[in-house]
């Protein structure tokens, strides 16, 4: 038994469905396993497969009823918008290459939408998914999951108070080495369609990983991109896609960035690290080690703040379910993400106003922009462009 | 979305039941979380507090009809017991000091047990619920959680093939700062229950702490130890339980350990570690990182075996949800328990052999005797004593 | 007393000047230690001030007799290459801007020479000291000190022998927080020198530690670069040199680089840090960690190389004075190099062979001309140029 | 070059000899670079070796002149004390058994002495030592290298400013696993000498290790140790000595300790941790890791001490050679112990006060009554013993 902690309430259920998920899934059911630990949702419709059978019997073993076993996505939109007990929002985790056709199908009917990464493939299905989840008050997550990790919301309290002081240089990575050798051509299904750009879109490692960094540095700085300067590279002879990027930056308050992301690099498994540096401290947080996070002030011995101490803000307190000492990992980070929006939509419920902190469809959006300009950037030579964002499609 | 990862499946859910675990609980809806991670069991009943009022709120809660929440623990092994569609399982969550009676009302209905470490307060009451659960054929799992990580899966089969050679020394640490003041004065809740003889039993700190790194010990190396001399001691004045323990300890292949469990050891958080050093090669295993377990072999360079890899055994990769990189942590390690738990009873149910591996009603008795020789051999000032342990008090 | 060690011999001493040095200095005393240690070279002549009184101050300390303390770089020069017991070899400290007229007047008279990098501030000055100790067959050392330490040669031979397969990225850092505020502007010596163009020349950041990082690069793969692209940029306001820099480059072997030395990274104290990925594997060494280097090839575990180990190569245990276990650090670098060095001049005394490792005059020359590749292509914006290297301007 | 660091002056250089490190001697080429890095004492006698021709060949490779090197260390002692410049001090790097007659020779010519641990074999031995070197006012130095390490300096004033509050808990551990097979039987020098009594004494693994941790905890907290109970255990067939031991201890303000040495377990190379804590906070340092230290203060997060930062105090400070960031290691610690050796000396020659801090024949004896304490209290069983330890023999 522990020493301290945490409770976390469990309580009156959200309903929610999912597209996606069915037999032989991988994400499908890690999504249903954060929204279980949660205690605040619970499944009552699907679209698990294209094959309705395969749908049939995932919904059987997940305890849902017949009759919100659909056989199409649109059917399913349609149908659950039209019960009085209709599901709160869907679970998208279908192949990236439909998440813009199913989120839009739900939109249109009002229903909120959790995504995968990448929101989408083009700028403009993008721009259309915000403004349809704008115009119809819709909430829309896109699962960012790094974003869920306490120490996460910590680095971001740091420097929204300005322990850091003015940042100046944003150092991220993101090394794996799970794609330095052809294995999709052995048919390794995660590597096949992620070299695929049918199912990939126009970037395996800046859209995968890169884009990660991207939105964790935003969601831990709140700066914007200005401009960019990206090299991508394909280092396994045959591939169609990157498999490793350098990439530079400048932010609206001109700090630099540099990011890379790579998946040629053996001997890393899931290395995203990231490193912010101010005019009077810094801070170094590990994906790979996500219970702590550094942090320098001038002049002052190097700290390890760890998750589940009193010392630490709200922010990260709110999201901690286990004592100190009793790692948390990347299903907390998850499941916090979930708990934000669940939290969301039980506030917007009853009226009462919520400041929840989750990747949005904006965040989604911004993503693709990113990706969109690396390629752009790396197809003249890493040349620098413009890489502003801005919502709504103002630019 | 993630690289790879080994599929785990959800499916016909068993039903199960909690006793403790109302309204203020924190280790009841960890039960529930780490349970709803799998997918395999559901909950159908409880008596969750000795209030009734708050039993029927979290009964709702909970999703559990009002016939199932019972007004007490006898009242709910009986009833389940009768009914046709009664409770696969049962999970104590109630204080230390109620294990015991809780535990042996279920045995007692066939009904099968999981129940929180300490077992229970006496040698004799341990006896006869081992006794009980071997007469009734009904399984009995102590949630030691620490044996679920799967890396403490992949050390016990590296002792089991011999990797290090014959074991010589044990060294095991489990250091807290969490009582290094007299917190229980102001009230803190897990602090006054601790250290207080009462609902604690005879002792605090070796009993809370201590016995999960002989668990951990035994679990791994699979040796039973053969004599001890131990020092409890308090440090915190006014104190009515020791808050710190030395232990030497000699096993049967005439191996030597030493444990040292401290809850006054400010800067730790939940310090459990473990190194075992064989005539081959030696392992070691830290609690707060526990997705890595460090190899030496003679001659050779250390090791980092990291949890998701090709390289590890079969006892380590199937308790992995996640691919390598992507931590997992105690929730983890706490379903994974439940998980060899269902998967066993399931297979009971079908008739099937089984070989799951989880603390059982034995261990638990084992841990309540190492309570007991450590607290005896402290009384005589830390005088060497015979520590045996005898499955059936044949001792 | 020690467990066991590798022997290092003190035997015939070679006669040294040294050039610089004098009180106050920093980086004199610590050659001279670096020699000490060694055993190989005892000091005879100086001129360690451009005030004589000192210079005779530090002689008399030195034990040198009058003598042979010299009032300038010219009459030393002159007058040890008229003995016949004349020094074997000067050593330059003094500061960077006097680099090349120190050498030269040595090279000119025959004389072995040791110098602090960077080399000189021009590339007609690099090639012009190649070409006089090529011509004057004299041996010249450049102290790029990581290159000294055991676990960096082992790191060279791991890709000499082709461990890593094919090298494809080589990913460096050297992030300092020394210079975060403009310390400068309150007379702190270092800090004023290095960012004063007239006596640092035309980089601070890439000319301080940069070059270090290409050198060691260099060193470690053999690799030449054949373009880059670099951005300097100066992060405290007021400051003329620049104190951050992000290098992207390509090698000869179509592997690509990343490069980032910071002085602005509060945080960081002396962070050199190279990480190198191949085909088949990936090794990582940093110099505040510098008796370990980590190793991964595909599909095995990290493996962590700790100097001192019979598992390692012959190149780095010919460099390890101590057992494995008893930490070696920068002074026993700096003593590599110059014991490579002076055991390269016995070896020609006494006309063997000798292939003694130790960064040269053309390792010098080629970190000038990086300086200068870098500053080039930051003043084009980050444009990609040319920066291969040819020894003896062939170019 | 380096960036920043505290200046370490040569000067007026003392005079000593040696006794011990002729050809093949490990050690004693350790002292005397250990001495060279300092610039403070120059060798001008020596008796390296039994046999004169060595000792010969060593004093002309180091340029002693052929008269002062001598056929034994009794004449060295008579004909050095007898000279006008005569040596200030004696290096005793001769085999173990042999220190307690030199080290007797010299100080009874009044010649201060330096001495490698243990100090001597017996108690009544080191009280000998002690009473002469007290008689005669001569300095005598016993090298413990890890109190030379400025960390563990900062360690002991962190202690002595009380900023850990009272001590409760000292947890230290000297683990080396080259001892885990008999190597002694294949020759291994080291291995032969430690497990053969006539030259090692009456405890290897204590009298070889564990007395260092004896000598760092006394250093760090000045607690004397009040009682104690040890297991001496030898884990290798046929070996004479121990080579693995458990201590448990009691201190004079009543805080309790754990001294584990081991030499059989195998990962381990020079593992030296010691762990302190008090009721306010607590401390760690690792001599694999010897620039770090480890500080934890209730409720705060641990901080990372790192050496040559303006944050520690002057005790730390003054032991600096090199910025921070630039590893300093073993031979820097063995040279800050000469370094405040030679500093008595010189302040003594002047007649100025100074409170160096070295190691000194006291805490030589210390060590010599611990090891014996230790083997005394396990060949009772591991009984608990009074180990109180008075200068001069007051028990």
């Amino acid at each position: 038994m522990m020493i301290q902690g945490h409770f976390f309430e469990e309580g009156k259920k959200l309903k929610y469905g999912m597209v996606g998920g069915g037999p032989g899934s991988f994400i499908g059911p890690v999504h249903r396993a954060a929204i279980a630990m949660n205690g605040q949702a619970q499944i009552v419709a699907g679209s698990f497969s294209p094959i309705f059978e395969e749908t049939l019997m995932t919904a059987k073993e997940l305890g849902i009823s017949e009759d919100r076993a659909y056989k199409s996505f649109e059917e399913m939109a349609e149908k659950e918008a039209q019960r009085d007990d209709g599901i709160d929002f869907v679970s998208i985790t279908v192949p990236n290459y439909l998440h813009y056709k199913v989120a839009k199908a739900f939109l249109e009917k009002g229903i909120n939408v959790v995504c995968e990464k990448p929101l989408c493939f083009t700028i403009e299905e993008a721009e259309e998914l915000m403004d349809l989840a704008a115009k119809n008050d819709v909430e829309f997550m896109v699962t960012y999951t790094y974003t869920g990790y306490p120490m996460v919301r910590e680095a971001r309290e740091l420097v929204r108070k300005n322990i850091l002081g003015d940042i100046r240089l944003i150092i991220a990575e993101y090394p794996q080495g799970w794609l330095a050798e052809p294995i999709e051509k052995e048919g390794q299904t995660q590597a096949s369609w992620r070299t695929d750009p049918k199912y990939a879109g126009i970037s395996n490692c800046v859209g995968d990983i890169g884009t990660h960094i991207e939105n964790l540095a935003h969601f831990i700085t709140n700066l914007e991109i200005t401009s960019l300067s990206a090299r991508l590279e394909t280092f396994v002879e045959g591939r169609r896609l990157d498999d490793n990027a350098f990439i530079l930056l400048k932010y609206e308050n001109n700090a630099s960035g540099s990011y890379w992301p790579s998946q040629v690099a053996i001997g890393n498994e899931n290395g995203l690290k990231i490193r912010i540096y101010g005019t009077k401290g810094s801070l170094e947080w590990e994906q790979e080690h996500p219970n702590f996070l550094k942090l320098s002030l001038i002049g002052e011995p190097l700290k390890i703040l760890s998750r589940g101490n009193d010392y630490l803000s709200e922010s990260a307190q709110m999201y901690t379910r286990l004592p100190s000492g009793h790692p948390e990992g990347y299903f907390e980070a998850f499941a916090n993400l979930y708990r934000s929006f669940c939290n969301k939509l039980s506030a917007k419920k009853t009226g009462e106003k919520s400041d929840e902190l989750f990747p949005t469809v904006i965040d989604g959006a911004r993503g693709v922009k990113f990706v969109h300009d690396c390629v752009k950037s790396s197809n003249k030579g890493g040349e620098w462009i413009d890489a502003s964002f801005k919502i709504g499609g103002e630019d």
